[in-house]
């Protein structure tokens, strides 16, 4: 018997996206689908590309709840809470794709999305995890904090390196370019399509919310506090996350040498692809799969690495990595319903 | 034991969109793949994206046909008739997504291929396929000649209403839309990022390649012969077919009526979508999925219908329907390995 | 000393547009921009491309009345009778972009817009100026319905051949597809960006409300009622509008002979270029400029015509249009300000 | 009577973008275009925006240096010399907007272009020239080495901090993003449209060819070598580069306080915007005209500066820069010419 599996926040863009990649799933089955803006209509009115597919009328939270064993949130921040303790309570898995339970410390998240706390019990049982960098078993856990976009790409791309201490934990500077459909389905004048239809842009620099998620999730892997420099672009783009990571090398370590920790470090992580000395990254390579493709150059000439990093910021971005989590907690095959292959164009 | 399958052009467009449906085919396994160009390189080298899933050295098109149960080939016209010879000697199922053996008559290839047939008899065994208009049952055929995009979308918008005999034959005018993969991976001009985009052009205004299929498949099903008129244009987005079909009615049917007959006619089609009354039709709704969306309308002031048809140019207008066909001569589920969702963005 | 010209809806589309335009302009100056969502606001605020440039504070309309020889009006319609009226007892010229006095007939307005005239009399007074289609001169006249931007280039693409009675006034199909500006700086779903993106649809197929407004001038040009059947189609681009027109030729006259009526008949008209027989038609050829490009094809196969009408929707579907009628009214070289080379990309 | 120019290399982006600013331009004519790959055909049938506005038939390098008096040549590098020869010899001015006189030492265009100098006396009479941080005055002159576009975004988006000495020179970082036309007209796989479209690569890490002309630049202004990191990516739009520079403030000055001297450094500068406080930057706000646009940012965390500017590659990049040139060579107004509103959209 198939597991069943619950959404709330179906409508936005992460949300039909774990649609989409659930529908593939050979060992669970969509039990109910929750939006809070459109309840009571149907999903493929909302989305004409399901028709005949699926066509769930949107119901309530509750209702997912009582109906899944495994439910996923892609709310607003600070709404994901309530939802958590009610799973916790009746022992069912809850997989947060917003901010609420990313970070370690109530003080960060207040000062960087001012809120509190409302069940602080709650964050202790929370597992942040990108599968990949995660050292305890899921198997079992009840409580997942999905990264963010931005921090997948990033914690990926510097694991190796900081983890082996080969550079200067000071030095690190992140230039990310992410698609649009990072900002959401809500309307903004920003993703407005005459808007930022042959526009490019950087936005919140030094300020973007990911910030201490990625120093933390640095922090932890270095073993010693981090601090970065962190500068989000918008793309005109719908799907993709390119971010170009520098930082210094401490010895001159070669540029063989460091890929090879790369391609040592991931050998048994089949998301991850190091890309061969020399070639290109590009996010249209990992659009709508799962995969990470990390590509690792060296500037001999200032002994500085150049990172770049990427992937499709809705499947090991948002959704992909959801399932991946779900799939680990389940004791199923790591890469069930998310095995796919990214088309060439 | 798995059926194994040998692209002959895999590098192209249509080929590499064989491989990613291919490798999620149950029933099928990839045995070779060959490119004239790109002979004696990885295939994971011209498309990165391949990388770690499937990195075959390109071979012969000898060395595919030798390996395969079924060979598919997209390649240009006038290079089909050899490997078709080849393979049908051989007692091996041969899947054509170009042109050479789409037309009936060798004087219409002439005409507007500008090429003689090399073999006759072999045009004798070869079916012109679109599984949901075939009569014939295709289980056990071993020449399959795949249809083109375009007359795919239109032959799938018209056929309800030839079929019924409910518009004057005379009166057809197709205004079609293609994404810029339509015109293949060759660089021109035309095609150059700069030149395409935020452009938006006709080409080949009644004079398109695709115009005798057109009109022969609109003819067959009507049963009278049937002249149109074809204006295709060029989108400057990756994929998809959006054509706008205008005819007259000849009785005042009503729009309901028609819906229903359309709704009626494709009752057991999976991959045929009739829009709701009303609704609008975009090629976002279908694309990298095997679906064909018609969206039926009635201008009530001139009693015309104007019909708009959605397809993925590369998947239901080339290589999904090749293996839709495929599974059918193979007798495999019709939807096995291209029942996909179509994702929301 | 120069003409004081001001803007009522400066923040739109046709307002912005209006203001780059104008800002070239030898004789004129802009006096006072309105905005009733921004009053207050500077408009370099809104728009950071001009600032430096101009950087006027956004003011009421009564202000740009009063301040003003010359008022453009580029608002939703129903708003723009008021404003008329005050400007003409006030005796400056009132240029409406919107469709409140492009319409003869108050029943068209009512049925297709919802709404009654308030002032009727100002309705005669009212000159719909296409100015390459005008017979009457301009000088001197005070108010100005600019035509909307689909029947711009539906008209000068047909009226050439309507003219002559050349084609059969029952076959008139049109098939347009429009950039996104089209819609406005309003926030739709449509227009958001990973909605309009690699997407493509028709839209208000049969039903949008510049359908009676190219009738009436249809209508008006061949002498007898006229209808026609248009659909409208949105383009992920952002300027542009091809509007590829069908119709039947009566006598089976030669493409040449055709072509040299339209080149003959837009001879003196410096914003229209007829292209050579065969020529491609590319909105890109006319974006940024005033320019109409219309191409000729024959469907030598049906006796059908194919026209392809190019223009940019902002500048000759607009504010280039609106620029030209104003120097007509004002006795200005009919090009000043307008004379814009358009960029090859 | 108005001076005569002639481009070298007309048929290409930076050429054809030289025609439209030329045409506009009061003081100049232009007398005669050059392509070698077009020689003989119409410059408006290569590109049909032209047509009615330009109509020259393209000829030889020859005759466009004897019908003019002012020559710009826009050509692969290594092909510039000869020309600049002739008209040095002929007293005539040789504005090149390629690589040949961009490198003060023949070391370095030996080592990043791979050829030496022909004629080794003529680069002592070249002036490189970024008119904005230019201290010669350029009137008279005759040679004159354009910029590249990544340099000029860079070199004016550093120079007062540098000027000051405010910055850490060893800790530059360059992460830069440039629309497609800055890779040409010429046909390659990256920017056939549908490998270009929705995608995004970082690509010649650390080893663009600007990279030592940008060094040159920035040691020039600081007094003292400067090694730098320069990521170049290629963004999915026409036309904009914005480069996001990073680096270390030697001191803890406040921001307000650097902006003020950015402000000041510029202040009689007619095409450098610096831009509020906390206002971001986009390509769109530039793109069609010679502005330049900068954005300064501190990272109040880490201490480092983030600078972000904007300009048009085809025009401040390329030929709005080399008319800016031309101008101040002949005594015109410094902005004739290139005084362009950027359009909204």
């Amino acid at each position: 018997m198939k597991t069943k599996v619950g959404i709330i926040g179906a409508t936005g863009y992460a949300g039909v996206e774990l649609i989409r990649l659930l529908l593939s799933h050979s060992k669970v089955e969509i039990s109910s689908l929750c939006s809070v803006s459109f309840e009571g209509q149907n999903i493929s009115d909302i989305y004409p590309s399901l028709k005949g597919i699926i066509e769930d009328k949107l119901v309530s939270a509750k209702e997912v709840i009582e109906k899944s064993d495994v439910i996923f949130a892609s709310i607003p921040h600070g709404h994901s809470e309530e939802f958590a303790r009610e799973c916790i309570e009746n022992g069912k898995l809850f997989i947060d794709l917003g901010a609420d339970f990313r970070l370690s410390n109530e003080s960060d998240y207040k000062e960087w999305y001012g809120l509190n706390y409302a069940y602080p019990n709650l964050h202790k049982q929370a597992i942040y995890s990108i599968p990949e960098l995660s050292k305890k078993d899921l198997k079992g856990q009840k409580l997942i904090a999905n990264p963010g976009c931005y921090p997948t790409s990033v914690s990926l791309g510097l694991y190796p390196v900081l983890k082996e201490k080969l550079i200067d934990k000071n030095s690190i500077i992140i230039d990310s370019k992410s698609g649009v459909t990072g900002a959401g389905r809500g309307l903004t004048l920003n993703t407005h399509f005459p808007e930022n239809n042959e526009a490019f842009s950087a936005y919140k620099i030094c300020s973007h919310r990911h910030t201490p998620e990625i120093e933390e999730m640095l922090s932890l892997i270095y073993g010693e506090d981090i601090k970065v420099t962190f500068v989000p672009h918008l793309l005109p783009i719908n799907r993709g996350i390119l971010s170009t990571i520098y930082c210094n090398l401490i010895d001159n370590v070669s540029l063989d040498e460091i890929i090879s920790i790369y391609k040592n470090c991931y050998k048994d992580k089949n998301f991850i692809r190091i890309m061969e000395k020399g070639k290109e990254n590009n996010v249209k390579y990992v659009k709508f799969s799962n995969y990470c493709n990390i590509a690792v150059n060296k500037d001999e000439r200032t002994n500085r690495l150049v990172i770049v990093s990427c992937i499709d910021n809705m499947v090991k971005g948002a959704a992909g990595q959801a399932i991946q989590n779900m799939n680990l907690c389940l004791g199923f095959n790591e890469s069930e319903g998310i095995d796919i292959v990214p088309p060439a164009f």
